[in-house]
């Protein structure tokens, strides 16, 4: 693996920029498809999942003996590491409700803001060739500690139809009151514009491929909220001579085997460090089902040089990583001075894989960059806030003249006169 | 004013549609403008300030002299009004702040959870007749509470190349660090991809015509964030035979002075209200100087009579409304029992337009159905939550074994690996 040694400040931009993603080719199937779907309704889902997901559905809702059957199909001691995990996830994610702010701004101005759930959310789990039920963890659980009342679930159904055990399990544990086996394009068409099977939703959580990505961002035109633009998968390392070599190169292949796209990223002041971790890599590479993946992801990645600990949280700070795992002697700067990452992992004993499964954060996290300005799903993901106010004679009085003269100088004359036909009955 | 009396459930959606918006149209030019703005920069924003503004700048940035002349032209009365708004609504924003979340999930499990400042913000604040200082307030004062670094204004030039002098008090008050008289598409644009003057930004704020809309959604393609979609403001008072009918009118008319297609509603159970409302508006229309916009307006609202209080809440949580006032003898049935809405103003005395300008509430909200997912404006809106975790060796142990099933049953060796490679050493 190639080391970059002290790049110039003007090098980063370049040296960290992410993998490219072409979304405008698929634009146009991802709107023929919306336009079938809000046309046609579940005539449209039934022939794209024939034609995507290779199969004819009778019914695509899961039904009480799927779910009922799905309980015996996963092994006790999967179901109790699920439970383990569940049982994190809600206390961490209980732990973040707040209680309503309320202050007096002035005597008898009475302002207050409460959070209430979003009715209605869409939970997107993408299919594939393992069960990715860890997600229906992180999703389901925030939307019910939130007390959202329609928690709908899709996600596609294999060439026979089914859907796996593991997720219809946790789907069934965690709360969720509908499953569809829908997929893709058309599964974020159906929640956008509701068909007799699938009910419309006001927000859509979840991960997936290019084409789910961007149908969620054409959801938002239709007034659906999504939970984050998506992208693939990215984890930075921060290490320095105090860091354990082989504990790292296993976190960094952690990453790069979600995708041939992923990105990895080691920085250190050490340059004997990088070289212990590039060998690491190297060798637990051999062992893992997903060498192939993991190689190419492995090939983007890189590892860097810096000279002091500032320049590196610079650096970090302008990528602004999805994961971000901290293993230096002086982990308190970095810690304190982080201003753009998703998930911070602190130590020697904090796998990245820990927060994936079960520590108890979320692990659907901002990619790309844009942890600058999003934040990861949490429980405000699934709540709004709404503000309330109520004033007395007395307030109004003391704040009435106020808006009046805004209100004029802003040409609203109609904002000043709802104050001042009640002003002229109170004084 | 027409009165549309007891309907039926399945007409609710009809009665209610918002003046449709015409998006398409817009999406070439605003395409046309990031393009040149991005490969162009401050060239392009010239050539369009000149096209759209009429005006030829030597220098888009506001001069320090610009700043302070400011307060000389803001009248001695006026720099009180906006100071008095200013400390409710830093009151009410302050009030919000949270502190870290903490907890152990399980023993030797350390999650945490805190909100840092997005870097770079952009406050888009519309031109027109009059200077819409008051959301230079809303926008400006959170941001600063929150911590954000720069924040950046943009505000059209008039013809003369000039920005209001309230604009320029309120945001130099406000803490704005840097103000560009650049506005519409090339606002959005500039603030994007950043110029040779603009600041590029991380997440952009504030309201504006269609074009500014369709720019706000067009940069979250290029990974900028936004606040929310923006659309027409719109107000749904709630009232019974109680209410007092003028007060009801001017809220409402104080609602559909702001453009022609603002939406104003009022729903009832009582028929002598609706009349008296109806009369009122007639009577107090007549004397407004925005009279003719506020014309256009009503005649597109509704005034709905409804049988009782339970349907009316129905009704109103279908609609969504930005703006909700409550005047009704129990009040506290609505107060408790909306789900969606974005600000709510209670009592005889609670103006909607106290909430507009000076009670501490902002007054940046989801219109369009859109307060079904989204918040308005709020601390939160300037701040990302960032999660951190720090395990112990007997956290580990404690939850090691979790992660190992759940990553296998996933199919992910790698992410399993990275705990098993650890338990080897501690066990």
């Amino acid at each position: 693996m190639q080391i970059i040694s002290n790049p110039e400040r003007g090098e980063w931009a370049t040296i960290l920029e992410r993998p490219t993603q072409t979304v405008n080719d698929i634009e146009a199937i991802v709107t023929e498809v919306f336009n079938e779907v809000k046309s046609n309704g579940d005539a449209a889902i039934k022939k794209y999942t024939t034609k995507f997901d290779g199969v004819d559905l009778e019914s695509n809702v899961v039904s009480q003996e799927e779910l009922a059957n799905s309980t015996k199909l996963v092994s006790l001691e999967l179901q109790k590491a699920i439970k383990t995990a569940k049982d994190n996830i809600e206390a961490f994610h209980a732990a973040q409700k707040t209680s309503r702010v309320e202050i007096e701004t002035t005597k008898g101005v009475q302002c207050w803001q409460e959070k209430r759930p979003i009715q209605k959310v869409g939970l997107y789990i993408p299919g594939g060739t393992a069960p990715l039920f860890s997600t229906v963890l992180m999703l389901a659980i925030p939307a019910n500690i939130a007390g959202c009342k329609e928690i709908v679930l899709c996600t596609p159904p294999n060439k026979k139809g089914e859907i796996a055990s593991e997720i219809l399990y946790a789907a069934n544990l965690c709360g969720v009151t509908k499953i569809i086996k829908v997929g893709g394009i058309q599964a974020i068409a159906g929640l956008t514009f509701g068909t007799e099977t699938i009910p419309q939703v006001y927000k859509i959580f979840g991960p997936g491929n290019q084409f789910v990505t961007v149908a969620k961002q054409l959801a938002t035109k239709y007034g659906v909220a999504i939970d984050m633009p998506a992208g693939p998968s990215e984890l930075l390392v921060v290490a320095d001579e105090t860091a354990n070599a082989s504990y790292m190169a296993s976190d960094l292949l952690s990453q790069a085997e979600h995708g041939t796209d992923s990105q990895v990223i080691l920085v250190s002041t050490s340059k004997e460090m990088l070289n212990s971790v590039s060998t690491e890599i190297e060798t637990q590479l051999e062992v893992l089902p997903r060498k192939a993946i993991a190689e190419q992801a492995i090939a983007n990645s890189k590892l860097i040089y810096v000279e002091n600990d500032a320049l590196a949280l610079d650096m970090i700070n302008e990528y602004g990583p999805e994961h971000f795992i901290i293993c230096t002697k002086n982990e308190d700067f970095y810690v304190d001075g982080i201003l753009n990452a998703g998930s911070v992992f602190i130590g020697d004993y904090t796998p990245e894989s820990a927060g994936d499964y079960a520590s108890g954060t979320n692990h659907t996290l901002p990619t790309n960059g844009f942890t600058k300005a999003y934040s990861g799903v949490n429980l405000d993901s699934f709540l709004k806030n709404m503000t309330f106010q109520k004033i007395s004679k007395e307030g109004l009085l003391n704040i009435g003249e106020t808006i009046e003269l805004m209100a004029e100088a802003e040409g609203l004359q109609a904002h000043k006169n709802a104050v001042s036909i009640r002003l002229k009955d109170i004084k």
